[in-house]
């Protein structure tokens, strides 16, 4: 096989989900059938990976110093949505109807790994809560160990520039058999029962 | 969402089997945690894109005039195995152990789409089979109706060139239950069956 050829199958491993047999059908099939649509996606990832950095108000992923969300002024400013990363961000936008900003952590507090509040922007979030009339602070973390913690955390701090903070509902996921929910899903959805 | 990204995520559904899920993960993934590796299929995806084509002999990919098979001198030149794809080459290499040369048609003989023995290289075939003292060409197209066809036309070349043409045979693949195994190949693999 070519060395370039390998190299290209190699490399395409980078990619989530790639192994060996998926990657070498990649490349052939864009050899053999779509030149012009290999050059442009090589074309458009060597401009995002260096183009694209963090919103200066939101961190979420901006090829300019400020997101279209930010710049756009058409979002209610009372409401602050905090997520752990940009496709959380990406997933709420997609599902809800949802008006208000973001913050994105990059990340959730762990001591093991050394993420303090300082490595999440926390700073810059405790500024906006204070100077831009935040009056809600809804924590999207995730449902993990970690991300319930870094939940406790980021309450305490809306606490103490008296916002009030909300947190994701817990239940049964539309569509799931109550066989497969595990335990605590389960408990917890019991417990927040609601009459119909 | 940043209009970069979302190009990001488009283009990457030129690569076969990713929708549009699994292109948006790949995307930020990429930004979260690989950009180094983003970079790198990009630079490679570019040079293999414009400079991989066809060996000049057996019409495999190559980023050379010849490829390494051709130039390396070591293959059994008496045996000539034909192929529709590159992947088919492949994976004849990584299977088999096979030590004698190649042909690539890319593609097979098809009134409906227009190819023709000349648009599949059969004319430089022709060639080789008469001046290169090739002695077997093994005919390893796909088991589908073109692709006997292919095979049929190909015999009648080898024969009228004094070579002697063989097919791969068929049957039952290995670890294959009988019960799942089509008819058409239950009935070839029943008719040349094989004392033990
Ligand atoms: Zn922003
Ligand atoms: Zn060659």
């Amino acid at each position: 096989m070519s060395a370039l050829l390998r190299r290209l199958i190699d490399d395409l491993r980078c990619l989530p989900g790639v192994g060996p047999k998926s990657a070498q059908r990649m490349a052939y099939q864009l050899l053999e059938r779509d030149r012009d649509g290999g050059r442009r996606l090589a074309a458009t990832l060597a401009e995002a990976m260096t183009g694209i950095g963090h919103c200066r108000r939101c961190r979420d992923y901006s090829e300019n110093e400020l997101c279209a969300i930010c710049l756009g002024g058409n979002r209610d400013q009372q409401l602050l949505c905090i997520v752990e990363s940009p496709i959380d961000l990406a997933a709420i936008e997609q599902a809800t109807g949802y008006r208000g900003n973001y913050f994105v952590m990059h990340g959730r507090l762990s001591a093991i790994d050394g993420r303090g509040p300082r490595e999440l922007g926390l700073d810059l979030l405790a500024n906006r809560l204070l100077e831009e009339g935040v009056q809600e602070l809804i924590i999207a973390t995730n449902a993990t160990v970690e991300g319930e913690a870094t939940a406790h955390y980021l309450a305490e701090l809306a606490r103490s520039a008296d916002v009030r903070a909300t947190r994701l509902a817990h239940g049964v996921p539309l569509g799931g058999e109550l066989e497969f929910v595990d335990r605590g899903t389960l408990a917890l959805a019991f417990g927040s029962r609601q009459s119909l």
